[in-house]
């Protein structure tokens, strides 16, 4: 883990991403602050996608949606751009993907940028309460998992949600869920908490996305919506989509603790 | 106060409406439900609306957003034609402005509807914690104001916000602010208690819609956003839109008690 990084400031830490002297995953970064996926759409979509993730806050809860066009945070951030500002993005078009390091070339005036609370934001809140973030101490990423809950359709919008899982501890499941209820803003409270059969996962050695994590005996699987949903949707559906590379994400300069609720 | 009406359910209250055998105000109907103001948009500024909302969840919290063409709740509530199942509503059409009893003839496959939390829905939750409701006991609708508060713009949605006012005796402040803290989807917590005129109110007891409420001297006036805000923007800004005539909301089949975070 890099531990400048972990406690580096968001600016510094964009600057360093945008001029590609560290690129992700984002995870160790900026601790106590809110990191989010990205969603751009051209802005024909946009409208349905807005709806589809009010629909569905637990794999997709917007943090905030930029005007078409227009590449720069207003509440996330200053002095950024959503074009440079990530290390890694993917590009859906036309059936394809590609990763590609800045999005300048695929910019138009009619793209619609969504950013979208990561878990990665609660992780300083799990570590201040004796939690202990395992994929951070094995300098994984956490996996994550197709699963068989369907998500709530709207429009072109409609598949099934993909989920994080974090290894908890079996006497600290309910801080846990105390600490992601107050946290909706970046996924909230877990969607699931134990076998992951009963959501669809056959094999819990077996992610979808992210790295392997495996389970010791007095861990219990806690599972949380996973802003790579709408990534699997653009996918399966072909819709042209810009968006992070799965733990690359964008680092704001919202701290976590004033998005708690109550 | 129409006591059977006060505890009939949704459902029969919808029909009676739809009937025109009640009208309203709502705000004695359907105690314990969420009642909602309504917001018809054509789709073409239907994301701007939507984005609009997300950025001012006090006075536009959106409970459900309906596809376009689509005049049938899916969340809010089952066999419910949002077309007839209102009292009265107000048509902004043309720089016009007409109040009609169905909006039949005004419908059209690109017309989307949003359902937007109403403070009436905390009523039951307020006197359960023994908070008198001034307005209810006077048979009055509840007085709201324009404020010199600007909402956060997006697209061509921008504007003042109107607020509530309900007078609340000062041992009931917390309480009051601690019950609506945990109902977010109906407007949530006050946006301003006390002096009126540090939100632009020149005379608590001119409102700019709704009945005059006479404060005595051991209550506070307090203020949440309120639904109109969107109406107020669409005169302004001569935005097409079919809304509810103010006081006469719809009455959902979701329990308020159910709708609490945390």
């Amino acid at each position: 883990m890099q531990e400048n990084l972990k406690y580096d400031n968001p600016k510094n830490i964009r600057k360093s991403i945008s001029e590609l002297k560290v690129l992700g995953p984002t995870s160790s970064y900026a601790y106590g602050y809110i990191q989010t996926n990205l969603v751009i759409l051209d802005k024909n979509v946009a409208f349905d996608f807005l709806s589809y993730s009010m629909l569905n806050p637990s794999p997709c809860p917007i943090l905030e949606v930029l005007e078409p066009g227009n590449p720069f945070p207003v509440k996330s951030a200053s002095n950024s751009d959503i074009r440079y500002d990530l290390g890694k993005y993917l590009i859906f078009q036309n059936k394809n993907s590609k990763i590609v390091e800045n999005i300048e070339n695929y910019w138009t005036k009619s793209k619609v940028t969504f950013l979208i609370g990561c878990l990665f934001s609660m992780q300083k809140h799990f570590e201040d309460a004796g939690i202990i973030i395992k994929h951070l101490n094995e300098n994984k990423i956490d996996p994550t998992f197709i699963t068989n809950i369907p998500t709530k359709p709207f429009g072109i919008f409609d598949g099934p949600m993909v989920v994080s899982m974090w290894p908890v501890h079996k006497d600290y499941i309910t801080k846990a869920i105390t600490i992601s209820s107050k946290l909706p803003s970046v996924h909230g409270k877990p969607i699931h908490i134990g076998d992951p059969k009963l959501i669809g996962i056959k094999d819990i050695e077996k992610p979808d996305y992210g790295d392997i994590i495996k389970l010791k005996p007095d861990e219990i699987p806690v599972f949380w919506g996973c802003g790579i949903t709408p990534q699997l949707i653009a996918q399966q559906k072909n819709i042209d989509m810009i968006t992070h590379h799965p733990g690359n994400m964008y680092v704001t300069d919202l701290k976590t603790s004033e998005m708690e609720i109550l």
